[in-house]
């Protein structure tokens, strides 16, 4: 294996036309994706033309598209990336703030119940989150010590709410979607997905699946930009039992009419709280929008070639393997392990190798199929091997 | 009084030239400034810059300024604006999540009081939340009726939290916020402002004025776009004290640690919940740049001037006013009253000028001190005169 290999492997990539419709610098080998989605050149446009609305409509954007917003392009984001259906996915507010929702709204339905059963492996603003309101309710949270497939005798008639992420954001482990909804649902408890790491990276069915709920952030594999708003899935059936806390003037029924009592409007609008970040959901549209043209599918094939490649090169040279070898098992990214970790990575960057360092030992590189080629691949392990083989750098570790 | 008066007066207006730092359509009279600012020209270009970034430098702009933003933003808010040193305004989420955020962190620093105080002056989106926050927590809702002044008899030992609008979407109305605020620390309460409708039109004095806790919108005369991000206030000696419920990695001490245990970060940025939203974060900072280079005495100078010239027209066409005809208590926007203001709202944009309809008979004229220019408010006034005289349209009413 050498790099005219990796070259070849990206002459034959169906998806390589993809890149030319990014911007990336050309001297940087980017393994960040999975942090930060990079800039798609329909979304500098998009960006320009909502601004331009601005200046030109006024308010009167309102009405000319902005309200919908939220729940159109939740729908496509749906259709395109999450095996939903319409009406059941809406787009706002940051990941945090709709995670808290959908644990409040999951918890009030299950009253009574007292536990609340997460991971380790959940996203930290998952589990702060989860920490906070199981304090300000006097509820237990449980932690799984293990796979989320093992969390059966965790799971009891005191379970009210399941939380994991799909695609682990450390090892890229992905979770038995269907296996773990069955499983909680048979005991009467709600199971609330985090697709932060899986949306526009692996299909997803939460229809298919009978997935409760779910939340994700659109600025990794979906390219929308530093801090864009993220997503809330409730499924159809849930969406008149549950109620979100958080009561704001866009989600009431008919909220121009400002009129006292909140109503909840009906369906996913009744999850919205606040005005629409409009510039924001723009980015989000066009970043839903190259991933359905590109097909989950077609992304998926690619993120599983060059996770195998990454792995392939990383046995080669030495290095530990902290994600699952079983392709089917992994997302689009691999945590690699090294006692040097940290120092390594600042290396990497000098070096113009963007990876991301997660504590104690763990360098992850991403992959995100858009836009990363194979000799991307190559020539981030070659750095990396080039670098461990120099010796522990003065003061690391 | 004629339209060369008008004229005569902005040929005099000290602030004329900011004008041209906005977008705008000559050919529209917008009077809705107060609903959604107009696109500054900078904020185009600092637009264009922060996608640039993005494109540019991927997930290293976290490192390159975007983490400090919701701060760095905040403090020149404060301090340009709301009469706050640094350190104690952050700006992320909307008006709703801020709101919903300090009240619950207000009523958890006042445990065992069992009342909320507001009116139904303030913005909708302030009394659904707490509707929604009193029936999860099974605590009174108390409703003035009366001006803000007049709340000393509902106050008491049970009263944990008092909440109004500073200027009143409204009828424009400006609270007597030195004077409540005294009123409800007596009390033992705390008080939580909306300067939604008063931030960069009336000058505000958090810190002088012993207010506690405030939340406002940034679109409205803040110039930051539809749906930009919304403002928290926390006194400096209560930021220890008060906890906020969403409990999220940007609020943690040290995020990137992303170890177990949630223990807020000191000062405000302990009040962060979820990833900042970055470019929405610089549309804010352009807007409040352009409002502090203008200076807010200026621009309330100018408010004056031109709600008089509103209200001065409005009593020689004979149509109601609604507002206080006292301009030290009424903010930059002018309500109108006519039985049949849906159907002359809806003639007046048919003939391009912008208002507000607010039921049941209100004629909301904006007026942001930065744009709007006399002749406005003379076209705007001279366009209604019309309309009414024409008498009520079909089906109005």
């Amino acid at each position: 294996m050498n790099r005219a290999d990796a070259e070849a492997l990206d002459t034959r990539d169906s998806l390589r036309a993809f890149r030319e419709r990014f911007v990336i610098d050309p001297d940087v080998v980017y393994l960040d994706g999975n942090s930060l989605g990079c800039l798609p050149r329909t979304t500098v446009a998009r960006l320009e033309g909502v601004v331009d609305q601005w200046g030109e409509r006024g308010v009167r954007g309102w009405d000319e598209g902005w309200l919908e917003l939220p729940l159109s392009v939740g729908d496509r984001l749906g259709e395109a990336v999450l095996g939903a259906g319409p009406g059941q996915v809406v787009v706002g507010d940051s990941t945090t703030v709709c995670f808290y929702k959908l644990v409040c709204a999951a918890l009030d339905a299950r009253p009574g119940r007292t536990q609340i059963v997460t991971d380790l492996a959940n996203f930290p603003t998952d589990r702060y989150v989860l920490e906070g309101v199981a304090a300000a309710r006097g509820l237990d949270l449980v932690w799984l010590d293990g796979e989320p497939e093992s969390v059966t005798p965790l799971i009891g008639p005191d379970t009210a709410l399941v939380t994991f992420s799909h695609v682990s954001y450390l090892s890229a482990r992905i979770a038995d979607m269907a296996r773990v909804n069955q499983v909680v649902r048979d005991a009467g408890a709600l199971m609330l997905w985090d697709l932060s790491h899986s949306a526009g990276s692996v299909p997803i069915s939460l229809d298919g699946d009978h997935a409760p709920l779910a939340v994700g952030c659109t600025y990794k594999y979906l390219n929308a930009g530093p801090g864009a708003p993220a997503y809330m899935y409730v499924r159809r059936e849930l969406q008149a039992e549950l109620r979100q806390p958080i009561w704001g003037w866009l989600g009431r029924r008919d909220p121009f009419e400002m009129a006292p009592g909140y109503e909840a409007a009906a369906g996913m609008r009744g999850f919205v709280s606040g005005t629409p970040p409009v510039l924001a959901l723009a980015a989000v549209d066009e970043g839903v929008r190259i991933v359905a043209e590109a097909g989950i599918d077609a992304i998926r094939a690619k993120g599983i070639a060059l996770t195998e490649l990454a792995i392939t090169l990383a046995d080669e040279f030495g290095i530990g393997v902290a994600s699952p070898r079983d392709p089917a098992r992994r997302g689009a990214h691999v945590a690699l392990s090294h006692p040097d970790a940290r120092a390594l990575c600042a290396r990497l960057i000098e070096r113009g190798v963007i990876p991301d360092y997660r504590r104690p030992d763990v360098i992850r590189f991403g992959f995100s199929p858009l836009t990363t080629r194979f000799v991307d691949v190559w020539d981030g392990m070659v750095a990396l091997r080039e670098l461990t083989a120099m010796g522990a750098p003065p003061g690391s570790g």
